[in-house]
């Protein structure tokens, strides 16, 4: 069995996680962190889960874990990892903290100096789709934001096949409230959210931006410039990025949708959908698939990738990754 | 032109109550006051409403104006009544410090003390139905709670007939979530609330219940048991609230709304349904109007009861009252 | 490994039955049956779903499960049932044909002659916290209506504590929209069902009270006069009870608090919360759990009993049914 | 007083229409048609509006109304409309069939020829921005679709100024479910779009691409490309089109700002929001207002467009029409 810990417990996707892991035939969490409820079990937060015991971070016995998931704000994680590797622990990092290789873009896009600057390096971003063979080595794996999730994804196919001109991507990324977290606020405030749309730090301004940039940049072997416009809708999970791409050349949507098979065709956790069919949340609400759609129309390349935030896009993710550690069934607890 | 002004013009009711008298013929709006938003512009705030100016309660011109409404949190409503009527302007309340006709009841509900006792016999409770004749002279009007509104005017007919029994009426409410307010806390926050259905402060604990209590009993010209249990929807605006009665003596569905349609006969904004039919949300959502059904089962009576929670169950209502204290028609800037 | 089909496969029961049943260590689901959908896979209609094949009822290779799950309309599921009892095959029906002892009350319900009467006798009404000891043996299980799960767990205790009262029990139920089914409706459009609230069937009308008569009957020893009052709220999936008992004597909120953990004291999926806390669907949308309040007022008990109409209410019962025909651990498939 | 009728009352837009027209102080409204619910008063079927009497097409007194507001179906509404012409009453058709000025076009878009071909150049396009003057003194106008509304105000200052490239215009369109009209369907279905999200009709393929590009066309003096992806959100009224331009030079967002306030100047329902804001569903859900933003950023130009799809999008731009037509007020009955 292998032995788990989960910091920042009792956030949305701590308590994902917790709910994947319990479906997980060979691992055992045996604690979470809080600093709220340290003290208490879960179940009496949540009646209906786990009598997981939370206790604060520095009480925490590393010493009986093999893994570490990190649910803490970005700033937060960086020096509990750093302390956990030196530990022993292997880590998958759900915060931004090891997304970035350069601590200079860190500083800038997090306003914050990188506290373990020497870690970057090593880091394995952890979209297991592209990554997979470095993740199974990794002692630190950081796990992908959720647009970054979605939204390279399905650009990767063109992208590695080169098919990507010097035109900006258009990313209109849709996203449900629980990518905002569990903190309340005016914007999360029911009211204010419910039948409501709002578009909110569009251009270049979002955070997931410079994520995006790295890895598509890696995948195409030259910078590409992006627009992202990510959108908040009234639902609880699930994120749509509807994807505009003008390709070096036109291509129609069965051939697009041959290049897409072919890349993700062992792939557990990504669905190409056939033609004339369109990604959309609900097949993707509640399990850890992407849904991608293709569609050309005016020498535009329209992609369309659905995810749930917080599974695909978060814990379902780092559990994927950790399965990829540890050489188990990739699947193992997604179901 | 009635010159108002409204004092707390920017949380849910002081909103909408700026929407309906932009629409009535017969008011001008003078200022709305704001602690946040002072210097500003309500369009500020909300680009597509008025410019209307926001000032701190301190500066507000109330020598310029007829009548005041307040849409301020409780205990800081009754200073501000005091003083305006001493300034010779009329009020409408929206809040709590009013609505009780004892001191000592007052702190036992709303643990603090009242500050104007003096000012609670003249106070009438604007419930416009059952109130009306008092309502066209008073200075000041407390304007009911959203849930003493819908469950009184449900109740009312019965209780005036004297076909109460002894038997505890339940009350079994749900409200939309602007009835919280406008402040995010964890319970409003979007994604603990949609797709949720939560009772809370059940039994005898609502700060409602003696409301209804005070109305019921004076109707019925005995105390009544109540036992309330009010429900928080994922919707905006709106509430119902299915009442279970045991009359005195049996009463067919027909003989219900006999009694409904007669005691409401005059009424513009209280609708009485035919056999068979049940009142709905969608019938009173953006509207002054309150919605009744009348079922018998079993010897109990059913009375479901809608109305828009800040429309009749608060600012519309206000409106409504402020026609009948200067003799407008009591639909102006309701239709 | 257990062998299983399920017929009636693309409704919203089937699809919750499926995902619960991919997840359970000891079964095999060889078949689904659609009349709609014969010759396709699931996936090609859910494609994040199984590749489970699709066919008519006429053709399922029966001789080759063990149990089968009925997810079909009423009337339609009793001709079925007895097909695959004469073949051999042990049957969890999901719909209302064998819920009633009565085949003359049957047809005053479903207005419809029972056509399997002689198994009625047989069949076990499969709310497995009261029937587990007959439900082993089972040929054929009668899997509950959601709203009698829901309502005959909260009243469970009192009725057989011998603790009711001649009083009638008010059930004021909201429900989720998917416990009206998969098929569009004018009450269902979107529109419609959105931002409302509405009773429906109240009184003693809706075809689930008969079913809550019998089984409460059975558990208090007496007939129980019930008044019903369920309303559609908009969510997806949930469903809560909130339940007013006059007691024949008065018992404070921990007495009755003492007398529900008693009697659940074993029970994996009832959780019966502590003083002060309040049943709320976020505890259990998601999972097969009932979780129960306790709230004393005026001498009237007031319980709060809240499950997913689709799991605990349907298809996860349906699994803790078939986990108890097997002797497996009751929460397989079910964490 | 201006007398109208509405044929087609009992759908979406005709109930917006009357709550509309009610208010509308120079506007009395005679009669409505509905084909199901012929013979019954409108608040038969609404207890809480009008007592509007419903007649079939047939029967209603046409030769009594100065204009009719047409919420047909399209097809049905092309004959409808010559007929009332030739009877002398203006015509407001919120139908598709007079908004495509070729009889081809509208051939190929709708798979269905035009029965009055003749009357196509003579109707104006009905966008009040845009064609003010000729709507004055139309004796038939086209209202606008709601997506063609909010996507065209957004481009007309850009394409008028001459700032158009020959890049494809991007719009990202979200809309509410009442755009899909009042038929109940599985894609309206309450459990299948609520917690959902969905592209479809995407490219080119939607039939209000025709009508932008029409109109964009003419603005703009040259043709444009058009992708448009339209998308359903789980709101009933509300749309928001995100919309991506590439300008022949590139624009900060000081300078686009500054032109579209130059553009919509004297518009009173129109807003263009100042630096770092961003249009939003709620500033404009239940008025008849137009919320423009603008962002620039890597040479492209973000506009974000929001109406009231059934307000500014249909019914309230179909009064403020009728309005410039007979020389009242343009906002009356729209406040």
């Amino acid at each position: 069995m292998i032995k788990a810990g989960i910091f920042g417990a009792s956030g949305y996707t701590g308590i994902e996680l917790l709910k994947i892991l319990r479906r997980h035939p060979q691992v055992d969490v045996l604690f979470g962190t809080s600093e709220s409820s340290a003290g208490q079990k879960l179940s009496d937060i949540y009646p209906t889960t786990d009598e997981l015991p939370l206790v604060v971070a520095e009480d925490a016995p590393v010493d009986r874990i093999d893994v570490a998931f990190l649910c803490l704000p970005h700033t937060a994680a960086m020096s509990t990892a750093k302390w956990l590797l030196a530990a022993g622990v292997r880590v998958v990092d759900l915060s931004a903290d090891f997304r970035l290789k350069s601590a200079d873009e860190y500083k800038t896009w997090y306003a914050h100096d990188h506290t373990a600057p020497e870690l970057l390096s090593e880091a394995v971003y952890g979209l297991t789709e592209i990554n997979r063979a470095r993740i199974r080595h990794a002692r630190l794996v950081a796990n992908p934001g959720c647009y970054p999730t979605c939204s390279i994804l399905g650009v990767y196919p063109l992208a590695k096949a080169g098919m990507l001109s010097d035109a900006p991507i258009i990313i209109d990324a849709k996203s449900g409230v629980s990518g905002a977290g569990r903190k309340p606020s005016m914007t999360t405030h029911f009211v204010e959210a419910n039948e409501n749309l709002s578009p909110y730090s569009i251009g270049h301004s979002h955070r997931h931006v410079p994520e995006m940039e790295q890895e598509i940049k890696a995948a195409a072997g030259k910078a590409q410039k992006i627009v992202f416009a990510p959108h908040l809708v009234p639902i609880n999970q699930g994120m749509l990025a509807t994807i505009y791409v003008q390709p070096r050349q036109a291509m129609d949507a069965n051939a697009l949708i041959g290049l897409y098979r072919q890349t993700y065709e062992a792939e557990p956790f990504v669905k190409v959908l056939g033609p004339g069919k369109l990604a959309s949340l609900r097949y993707v609400v509640g399990n850890n698939q992407c849904v991608l759609s293709l569609t050309a129309v005016n020498g535009t390349t329209i992609i369309a990738s659905a995810i749930d935030n917080l599974i695909k896009g978060a814990s379902g993710q780092a559990v994927q990754n950790m399965n990829v550690m540890y050489g188990v069934d990739e699947s193992a607890g997604l179901i």
